[in-house]
């Protein structure tokens, strides 16, 4: 049953950042891919059930580029300290805890169940340092029929005793492990994806030892970078041979993008240098900007518009537990207010984001991580969202475009989504 | 039936902003007054009934100094343009349309049942510069049971034609057909402030006539102050003998608070000058901080930090519909995560709002203007919120502070408020 109509009012945004909207429109879908918008079903597509969504918006699922999983249990606390206190306070503590599989079950659960009711269909997620745990986060991500690439995280340094590797050895031979015993367990739509936490996290010998273990399996990297201040200023210390904190990576062989099977995302970059921009772009790195995070730990704010404008990859990442919620809605809304304060006080020449440009952010270009993921054209994979947006009363007579503005606005996805779609399969609401 | 017992972990703000929690208390409520909060229902009290909301928060009902109840049908859109643009093309002409009563009935219907649903026991708001229509608004507001004042707008200049006053004189004796028939319909917990637009919005006659009413019939006042640059040059135009935004309202007697009875509210207070700071001080008037719609039509981020310990009178606004929705638990996150962007990029030495600051500004801080309203203190009046925290799934043994924290950084007054009393009287959730 992955062929189907959908009928409403549709919209998502075409590669130009403009959003393309169709009002009693009907999409369809053939073997989990968009085949088109219609304004009438032509004949060769009748033998296909309807289901009836008029007056519903349906948008593309969206897709989070970064989140931490293990942290989620404790979202929407400790928001009064800094990135660095704040990992060592809250996240490292609560992260310790995945060495005990029961936990892992509880928490793991839990998050699975809450990013499957939320609007996005794609994630890519940090999980621990501890493989078991972070194999039991895949079965879970299997089974939500979500689509993921969920990271073991390595990190050999400069964490407390419990979360701490023991040598870049056992983390380089644990990584090997999970990334056999992933292939082992066959799953359809669950990926698993190098995760060197961050630089101060990671030995030079843990790195490049990843390095091999990328070309090895030709598999692709999630790291942060360039996130806050006091964090760039430690990384120049660690690897004092390095330009910027790109190199810190790249020496590795870590990032790049060299073929079309492995692929890196870096969350943040908002303190990035020009050069470092430039470096993102020539090797295709995905940029997760994290502005719910950013802000919440005082990290600052990316200039996210000028990444848009110079033809970076860009998406968004709700980075739940620095960012507050995994609602992708509550992330389009806080990236768009973090570019106006940029406007405002940091640099009167960029333009704050639009809602059709932060939009985008969250369905294509984040799913472009993805391959043909969060637009409605023929051949994309049918990731789909259905809103009841009838339950935010108006008495306006609204456009398509108004009424997706303030869905997103007024946190639609908490309580409206009525179907969900991956790859043209439905999630069941339960 | 405004006599009862509360049971449940409680939190509040005491006068120095910190945050009072008490596991499994009894919160007791006479006669729509708090008595106070006991760890066991002491002899006396033994009569009353008891309702169980055993791990449930029970927190203060909030307080919203500034919202337009006239604007509320097209929240959450045109979120892409700043102030006075924003003013032209959607503020003024969705305000035109409470000309038509019928309309005003089914705007103004939604606007009420919204609020009644939210976490605000008490508003300031701004009706349109109908007078009909205004006094419909109070209807819907007395019958919601929540307290609140409601301003009949005045503007008679700078405005599109079906929205302009035609005169001053007129203007004015509307207002004062306002406050009469008000005082004809004897409400309870309903009142009129005057409520000049802003300085742009009213020529010095009307000013001047408004200054004569606030004297008649002891009316406090509500306006906007300093909210944008390019407003501020305009307000210096218009007036030019004044040193400043605040002189141009102070020089008609409008501002101050010169007896019990009336009080000022002045909404945004972004770009105020130290003096214009130390007469807001002086005169006791209430700053009412929007900062989601100061961020949303980039107006700029008020230094509230700095005006709480110089210790002015803060409240939060949520300045519906330059802010997107009515929810203060989200003003709250808002307000942090301005503070926290000022912090690092305006100015280093004043630091971000912490949680309980920013929920004593919601609770306490405003409700001040109420009287002693928004605390769990003998003698306040008893305006409570009762949450469901347990929505909200985790593994965490939270403390009532971090629980109070995640209600409201995850937006649980959109689906977990179980109950919800102003004064004492519950307010039923139809």
């Amino acid at each position: 049953m992955d062929s189907f109509i959908l009928k409403g009012d549709i919209a998502y945004c075409d590669e130009n950042k403009k959003l393309v909207t169709v009002k009693d429109g009907f999409l369809i879908c053939i073997n989990g891919l968009i085949e088109g918008i219609f304004q009438d079903v032509p004949d060769r597509f009748r033998f296909l059930p309807i289901k009836d969504c008029s007056n519903q918006l349906i948008i593309p699922g969206m897709t989070d580029l970064h989140i931490h999983a293990a942290q989620y249990a404790f979202r929407g606390t400790g928001m009064d300290v800094e990135l660095l206190d704040w990992l060592q306070k809250y996240a490292f503590p609560e992260e310790s805890r995945f060495q005990d599989l029961q936990y892992a079950e509880k928490a793991y659960s839990i998050f699975a169940d809450s990013v499957k009711k939320s609007a996005t269909t794609r994630l890519c997620m940090f999980a621990s340092r501890h493989t078991d745990a972070t194999l039991l986060l895949m079965d879970k991500m299997e089974a939500s029929g979500l689509i993921s690439y969920v990271g073991k995280v390595n990190m050999d340094r400069n964490a407390p005793d419990p979360l701490r590797e023991e040598s870049a050895e056992s983390s380089f031979s644990e990584t090997e492990r999970f990334l056999r015993e992933w292939n082992e367990r066959k799953y359809r739509r669950t990926f698993p994806i190098l995760t060197p936490r961050f630089t101060p996290s990671c030995t030079d010998e843990l790195m490049d030892r990843l390095g091999e273990l990328k070309e090895k399996y030709a598999v692709s990297v999630q790291s942060h970078l360039s996130e806050n201040p006091s964090e760039i200023q430690f990384v120049s210390e660690l690897c004092p041979w390095t330009n910027d904190y790109f190199e810190a990576y790249d020496q590795f062989g870590l990032l790049g993008n060299r073929n079309q099977t492995e692929k890196c995302i870096m969350a943040h970059c908002i303190w990035s240098s020009e050069r470092e921009v430039d470096k993102l772009k020539e090797n295709g790195v995905f940029v997760a900007h994290c502005p719910s995070s950013n802000v919440n730990v005082r990290s600052g704010i990316a200039p996210v518009k000028k990444y848009l404008e110079r033809g970076l990859k860009v998406g968004l990442g709700s980075d739940v537990a620095g960012g507050e919620t995994e609602s992708l809605f509550s992330t389009i809304t806080d990236a768009i207010k973090a570019s106006k304060v940029y406007t405002r006080f940091i640099d009167e020449k960029t333009m704050p984001l639009t809602f059709e440009e932060a939009f985008y952010l969250a369905t294509r270009g984040g799913g472009e991580f993805f391959g043909k993921v969060g637009a409605f054209e023929q051949g994309y994979e049918a990731d789909v969202i259905v809103l009841r947006d009838e339950l935010l009363k108006t008495t306006m007579n609204f456009t398509i475009a108004e009424r997706l503005e303030r869905s997103v606005y007024l946190g639609l996805d908490r309580m409206g989504i009525t179907h969900k779609f991956v790859q043209g399969k439905e999630i069941s609401s339960d």
